[in-house]
């Protein structure tokens, strides 16, 4: 997309968590690339991470130490995602957590470790050691924006979002920080979330949280269709701040959900609007489809064509690629006849043909926007679902193709 | 890839098979673009056709025609694919089975018709009509290297293969062409192959026979992972020559099929090798996978990633992209540690990391050869499958984004 300067957001502190981020030549680069994530007792976290079979060292460290509960640091460093490291992968993880410990007196079990960056090459691991205390020594609640600069890789800017709702009359923040410029792109464009609230919420209910959020967000995006070994999104509530939310049916359930999915939906569209090379920001809309996971199917397979991504780009309203995509998605017994298509509200396929009054110049239009909705009627139910992607453009393969030259 | 000259192959005639190739001026362009088969009496003739649910008109006629036997007519237009046209694309691919029909003094449900082209412009239907009878009276039995022509689109070279096998003392022959430039795009790449035979075999084992074929050779293929309204493989037997063929255990079936196996893998490679942008030609094997369709996830996950095509193309031995594409192969309770990557015989990954005496300059020098293998050896079984897949380059970008301006 087009400009994309790297101005601070005016972010809210949260109440119960401090940040610092250090300069641990990870890489040869002169920024931070080491970010510290300190929370205070109390507060419940959970998290999603890769379905990827090959997931790095620094996932399984995090998911076993997540399952004992009671989490107070989160670390993560870029340029160098210790993925395909194998033994001494996971001993450099643990390494990093112990010294994470040691520097917040609590226990290496507590502490969550991250890794972004460079596959297939071990941590160096006196480096992060040697930073380790320097970021504990620097701990502060105004961090937000240093710290979305820290956790960056080929991203051309730095992601955030925050949102403030009422709950019982008091005021609860929400801040949240991403990374990731493909949907992923293994060796650098890894997708990584925190967000972070000072809301009090039981855990069953942060987890039900996160998992809703996450579908309503990350899991609607694609850039290239392919998934990282070292994507995770994790969500914090301090407990500092109002009432504790127990009931998941409550109202305060409900406001805390819709603003938390916001701070998700907002930052998971800021990774589409980064997405190597793109130049075109597109809704997906599915509707009357005989169920969400149909819907879904049908939104992916459009979204992440090459032939789709590429007229996207061209800004050539080519609906035959759409036809074609929805008949790849594998939508069994779809009639065909009753498929509607639209570009914005512009319609271009009517009962499975061009549409009679369809023209060549208006689909052109809406094709020549920077963000513009496809929304494809199926006919078949009342079940709707939508994503967003983005298009493929020569520059997507020059970042691609020459990102280790 | 790089030279592609119109060179006439040595193509054997098939007994009992007549072609003609016309100008039916179907677009504003001067060559043949409409293609007569004529089969004597007394052939077997078996298909596939595309998965795509929105299948195009010719595709739906077929598929009807074909399950009443006794085949005795192709015909094939290239330039306009007569796809989401609804009724009338219906009428119009009827319409020129009658008009073969009365041609030939045949059926016209003995008549297969095939599209290829623009979808969602209505057939110039008298252009057809008029030119189906000055086709019938020009048929020939040495028309192979002509019609591999006439079907081409984006092709940028015709493809043609055949080869001849003793049966019983008698020599039977084989011969084929294909179209097809991208494993689809579906407004001009359909892949379209049809593969002759003087031999004489029972239907049932046709059916096998072209399924099995296919299975070996165009279900093996990758261009862009999309898949066409119009794609269809027909094999044709027309009986003249050789003893009848009924046993699908006798050594006779098996020599045949080995031929013919062989003119559908000629083919399929020869699409990967016009791929659109293609300047590579990759074997993806994959070994020691707990099943066969195991090994196919695998090896297609590896095939069809944007991540490593783009590598490909930019001779770059990214391995970090290989384990990326592994791991979301969705293989169930996969030890990474027990997974190894070859290039040609160059290891690069062993235990599922990088391996000891590997060095990039091995590596790349695999990565700069136009043909080359990645082995995975999955260490979970005995089953191996392959797939054959070509680089993402930006001039695919370019014929895409730029192909209907």
């Amino acid at each position: 997309m087009a400009a994309k300067k790297m101005v601070d957001q005016k972010l809210p502190q949260i109440p119960g968590i401090r940040l610092a981020a250090v300069p641990a030549k990870i890489k040869n680069w002169q920024r931070d690339d080491l970010l510290l994530i300190a929370i205070d007792e109390g507060a419940a976290v959970s998290a999603t991470f890769t379905q990827n079979t090959f997931c790095a060292a620094p996932v399984t460290v995090a998911k076993e130490h997540i399952r004992g509960g009671h989490i107070r640091a989160l670390l993560i460093n870029a340029g160098n995602a210790n993925a395909a490291t194998g033994e001494r992968g996971l001993r450099d993880a643990r390494a990093c957590c112990v010294a994470v410990a040691d520097a917040l007196h609590i226990e290496e079990q507590q502490v969550l470790p991250f890794s972004t960056g460079v596959i297939g090459e071990h941590l160096p691991l006196q480096k992060l050691l040697d930073a380790i205390p320097t970021a504990a020594g620097q701990l502060q609640a105004d961090g937000w924006n240093t710290a979305s600069r820290a956790i960056m890789t080929t991203d051309t800017r730095a992601k955030a979002a925050s949102r403030t709702v009422k709950i019982a009359g008091e005021q609860i923040s929400i801040v949240g920080i991403a990374k990731g410029a493909g949907m992923i792109q293994p060796n650098m464009a890894t997708m990584l979330a925190y967000v972070a609230t000072d809301a009090a919420i039981a855990q069953p209910l942060l987890d039900e949280l996160v998992r809703e959020a996450v579908a309503a967000s990350f899991n609607r995006i694609s850039v290239d269709g392919d998934t990282s070994t070292n994507d995770a999104c994790v969500l914090i509530a301090s407990s500092a701040t109002g009432p504790q939310i127990d009931d998941l049916k409550s109202a305060e359930y409900a406001l805390l959900k819709a603003a938390i999915t916001e701070v998700h939906i907002e930052l998971a569209q800021a990774i589409v609007k980064d997405g190597e090379g793109a130049t075109k920001f597109v809704t997906v809309q599915v509707n009357g489809a005989a169920s969400s996971a149909e819907a879904m199917r049908v939104a992916f397979e459009i979204g992440e064509s090459p032939l789709v991504k590429t007229a996207l780009y061209a800004s050539d309203p080519n609906w035959g690629r759409l036809v074609m995509a929805i008949g790849n998605a594998g939508v069994e017994g779809l009639d065909t006849e009753k498929v509607d298509i639209f570009l914005n509200d512009i319609q271009v396929v009517e009962a499975g043909g061009r549409a009679s009054d369809y023209t060549e110049e208006a689909g052109q239009k809406v094709f020549t926007e920077a963000e513009f909705t496809i929304t494809v009627e199926l006919g078949r139910g009342g079940c709707s679902e939508h994503i967003w992607t983005c298009d493929f453009s020569h520059e997507y393969v020059t970042i691609n193709a020459e990102y280790r030259t």
